[in-house]
C-alpha cells in the first residue's frame, strides 16, 4: 500500500458552498489510484467540509440561510468578536459540520451517491485562501 | 493489508434511527477481519449516520423530536420544496450529523463504548431504500 | 504498514473543551510514527470530539454557551430524563458534533492548521472518566 498527499488550495469569495468533487477526481485519475481511503482535512476552523446534494442549487441557498439563522451574526451573543461579526458564527458552523471527511475509493472511483457532491463550506464573508489536505492510503 | 467492500442495504419506513451495529458485526465475523479501519459511507443526503446510546429507546424519540424542531418541516422556510416538506429539513439534518464514519477494529471487535450503537438516521417520511458502503482496510 | 492502538484516558471536570493535541503528539513521537491515518473514537455518547481554534479562549466559552442554548437543560423538553437534566442535551450535542475524527500524519506531524487544536468536548456537568481510542494505521 502507498500513501500520497496533495494540498488542494481554494480561493473562496464569501459565504458559499464550493464543490470540490472534480478537483478530487482529477487528482485520483492523475495518480491512477484504484482502491483505498481518501482522507480530507480542512486546515481552518471558520470553513468546513460537507457532502450534499449537487442537483438543485436551491439546496445550497437554503443551507447557507439555515446556518445563518442557526448561528446569527450578532456580536451581542458572543465574547469572541475581535475578528468580525462573522467569525464566531463561522467557528460554530464549523463545529456543527465537519473539518474532516474520509471517502472510500473502489475501481478508481469515489464511492458517492448519484446526487452527492463534496463541498468546501465557507462561513466567512470576505475572500479567503483555504487549504484542504488530500491524503490517499491504498493501492 | 487487504481491502473489502460490502453494500449494506436498509429499507427504512419513515423517520427513525435504525441500528446497524449487528449487520456490521456479522460482516466482520464472516470475513474474520482482525484489525483495521471500517469506513462507512451513506450514499444519500437525506439520511445520515450517527453513533448513539442504544440502551434507553427514549433517547431515539428525543433525538428525532429535537431534530424536527431544529429543522422544521415548513415550506415557507425554504426554496427547495419540490421534493416535499420533509426534503430540505432532511438535507439540513444530514449536514448537522454525518454522511461518513470511520470505526476502528481490534481483535476482531469494533471499538465502541458499552452503550454505543451505530445508526442509520432516516430523515424522510416515506419508505426509502438506503445504501451504506462498508469498506474495510486492514488485516 | 503497521497498526498501533492507545487508550487515551481523560478525567473531565464538568462542561468544557479539553485539548488533547499534545497527548496525541506525545504518543506519535514515542512511537516514531511517520505517515498514516490516526483514527480517534470517543467511547461515549455524552461527550464528543471537535477540532477548533486554540488561540483565543473566548472561542471555547462561546461554543459552550452556544451549545447550551441550542440544546437546553430543560427536562420538560425530553422523555429521557432519568440520568439528569444534562444527559439528553449531552446526547444531542454529541450528535451535532463528532464521536470520531480521522487525522492525517505526514513527516511525523499531524496535519492541522496553525490555529487548530483537537478537543474532547465534555457535555456532562459532573466529573467523568472518558476514553478516546487512538488507532494509528501507517508507517
Amino acid at each position: 500500500m502507498k500513501q500520497e498527499f496533495y494540498n488542494l488550495e481554494i480561493k473562496t469569495n464569501g459565504q458559499d458552498l464550493y464543490e470540490i468533487t472534480n478537483h478530487l477526481n482529477l487528482w485520483i485519475q492523475e495518480n491512477a489510484f484504484k482502491e483505498g481511503i481518501l482522507n480530507l482535512s480542512i486546515l481552518h476552523t471558520s470553513a468546513s467540509l460537507i457532502i450534499q446534494e449537487n442537483a438543485d442549487p436551491d439546496v445550497k441557498t437554503d443551507l447557507i440561510n439555515y446556518f445563518d439563522k442557526l448561528a446569527p451574526m450578532n456580536n451581542k451573543l458572543y465574547k469572541h468578536i475581535s475578528e468580525g461579526k462573522d467569525d464566531m458564527p463561522a467557528h460554530i458552523k464549523s463545529a456543527l459540520t465537519n473539518n474532516q471527511i474520509s471517502l472510500s475509493l473502489k475501481n478508481g472511483v469515489l464511492l458517492l451517491g448519484t446526487w452527492q457532491g463534496i463541498y468546501l463550506f465557507e462561513h466567512r464573508l470576505n475572500s479567503s485562501n483555504r487549504t484542504i489536505i488530500c491524503h490517499f492510503l491504498g493501492v
